[in-house]
């Protein structure tokens, strides 16, 4: 989490969720698009708030992605988001795009609200169609509101092959106000830069225009949620949504405001905390991997160097195994496509140096091992060839990954 | 293997191998690195040969690539490479660069040889120095001959985790004379793009300059090993080594000769036999997937895409479960970072087509599911957006990937 805990201002408030910001309402229900868990989630502001997201990179992006961003176009500002699990509406042409709009206007219309103040989201198998019957009837039935339990039902209902719920909640004062973030994630396979298989919901009650919400976003999901990989793959559906409801009583944060290093903060904190929940939950995981790399010629570098590395399969298989197999972790940073000098690399694994100027250390193999047990790993690497620094997140690669992944349709 | 076949003057031998070619002799000897698995290897011509070779891309090279560059550099010609399994004698610094030198010594002594005639290669684990005593001993023990039981010696001495040797063989005819090109290699994981992980030793009784040679090779191995991946990783070793003696007594290959692309169909075979033989053989697979890629806007695009799709451990796991899940390979296809209409894409699993213009098609989960355990399991992928082809090669991902990578070293 970095030295986040110098900026004073940024607290974690534990138990927290989207529903923490004033002015937030949750809810999810079963629609039945699974057999027996909640599919359908709905977060709602009870007035606009400005919104801005980030979407997947990959090319074949799903309609659902494809209404969210023309909503959130119009004016800026969303007043609640629809969510489904089980079936992603990817692949599915324009029908797939109508039964995207059809979710959004039955939202609407069920919240009197406009069309373009709905953002719309889905996540699970490509290429199949929603069953339109059941997301109306669960559009229906949703109740919504502001206890932890309306929360928890919101978080439930956008997972997938997730074996816990994400949720995360930071405060800070901003012009003196008392300013909360809350958020809910899902995505555990299908994890890689860029939103790949991940939905990530962000509520807020400051006062922000959309602009300086986009900015403070692309800036902060470089940070967080595009350092964390599972697997390598990127899906077609996922997306980080934010919304700010100005019901904290800030006045309009934009980059010259004083406390938008605080905004930012508070942004980071929130974000990091759920990427780390949706790395740690990564399909068949056993443990978290933090990979921390300085001494880059830039931050990206530094970035691009501590996500080959947690991206690796070697790397994530040894650690799977507790076998403190270095020569994997040279091997990633040497073939990150990033300049290195090959002679001043140093490489420590939590407190036991394995590389020191690129030269092998002599080291317990016993005291390595019984380190990888930990459920949390550390890998720190000192590039001595610069001073940039960055940090990605990752998980194992064990046998559960490969049985979860074998069989997920079936 | 495409339409080799109508190529007519390339034909395989079957049982071939590196002792086919006239003039070339191998062996391989029990040194003690393993515990009682042969552990270094000799091919030995009896005259200068031309010799070209590829290295990993990856930036820290391992100290043998760096003497076989300085011995090919001096005159383009080799008459003897030495290799030992077990260690990588990668990340071992200065020592490490002077024992690579010792291997190339005490061979050319043995061989009465010029030093840059001989050619170095290690695979194995990074980090640990070689045990000099051990390997002096095996050069000074080692046989070579030109019997099938020779090949296998050296076949048999190179390879880490593989399950078994991999070995092809091919001739054609240049100038009326009869040409004969044998191949062995090694790598089963740490296999992903430009030498990754990968041995590969090309013999061939061609007359050709080292230039010509050079050219060959980098032409052809851009469609063969570097289209195969296992995992992803590179490694810090590997390379290809090509050696044409000129014993089959035609006139010197170069690109203007007429039988020049006869010569590259040659190489061509021989290499994507070896890389198809990697691939199979790939840390834990139980098939081979070959994902043929048409309508790219160039072969470079068809290439990258093919090797994504190959690469996603997502279809990887989908294929050893037998899971028909066409979504992961759009998934893949579209963040290939390569141009496509996401409009017009045909997808085919054998002969069941899955995708047509981008949409999804009805088909028998059953059959589909029957084809999926085959041991060849062939990926065609449409893009029609142009005219680029291209090919990769892979495995699937099951429980002993992981298994096999987990304990390594232990």
């Amino acid at each position: 989490m970095e030295a986040l805990s110098e900026v004073s201002q940024v607290k974690k408030v534990n138990g927290g969720s989207v529903v923490s910001p004033k002015g937030f309402y949750a809810g999810g229900v079963h629609a039945g698009l699974r057999y027996s868990r909640k599919d359908v989630g709905l977060i709602y502001s009870e007035v606009p708030a400005s919104s801005a997201a980030v979407y997947t990179l990959n090319q074949f992006q799903a309609a659902p992605l494809k209404v969210t961003q023309h909503s959130i176009q119009e004016k800026g500002k969303l007043q609640a988001v629809i969510v489904n699990s089980a079936c992603a509406n990817a692949c599915t042409g324009e029908r797939g795009l109508q039964d995207a709009y059809s979710m959004r206007k039955l939202t609407a219309d069920k919240l009197n609200l406009e069309e373009t103040f709905v953002a719309v989201a889905s996540t699970g198998v490509i290429g199949e169609y929603l069953q339109m019957d059941r997301i109306a009837a669960g559009i229906t039935d949703i109740q919504f509101g502001q206890t932890q339990e309306d929360a928890e039902g919101f978080q439930t209902a956008i997972l997938t092959t997730d074996t816990c719920m994400k949720s995360s909640c930071y405060t800070t004062e901003i012009d003196g106000m008392l300013v909360t973030m809350g958020g809910a994630a899902k995505g555990s396979g299908m994890i890689h830069p860029n939103m790949a298989t991940m939905l990530g919901f962000i509520t807020c009650d400051a006062a922000i225009s959309p602009e300086s919400l986009k900015k403070a976003l692309k800036s902060v999901t470089d940070k967080s949620f595009n350092q964390i990989t599972v697997d390598g793959d990127t899906s077609t559906n996922d997306m980080v949504l934010v919304m700010a409801n100005g019901k904290a009583g800030n006045e309009e944060l934009h980059e010259g405001h004083k406390d938008w290093e605080a905004f930012l903060e508070l942004l980071k904190n929130t974000s990091q905390d759920l990427a780390k929940q949706i790395a740690r939950d990564g399909e068949g995981a056993t443990k978290l991997i933090e990979v921390s790399v300085k001494g880059a010629a830039s931050n990206d570098d530094a970035r691009k160097i501590a996500k080959q590395i947690v991206g690796s399969n070697l790397v994530k298989t040894a650690i799977f195994g507790a076998d403190a197999n270095w020569g994997r972790i040279i091997g990633a940073i040497g073939q990150a496509g990033v300049e290195v000098n090959v002679d001043t690399v140093d490489i420590k694994l939590g407190e036991t140096t394995m590389l020191l100027n690129s030269v092998p250390q002599v080291f317990s193999e016993d005291d390595a091992k019984k380190y990888l047990e930990n459920d949390t790993i550390h890998i720190f690497v000192d590039l001595q060839f610069g001073d940039g620094e960055g940090k990605a997140w990752g998980c194992d690669l064990s046998y559960d990954y490969v049985k979860i992944n074998a069989s997920y349709r079936t």
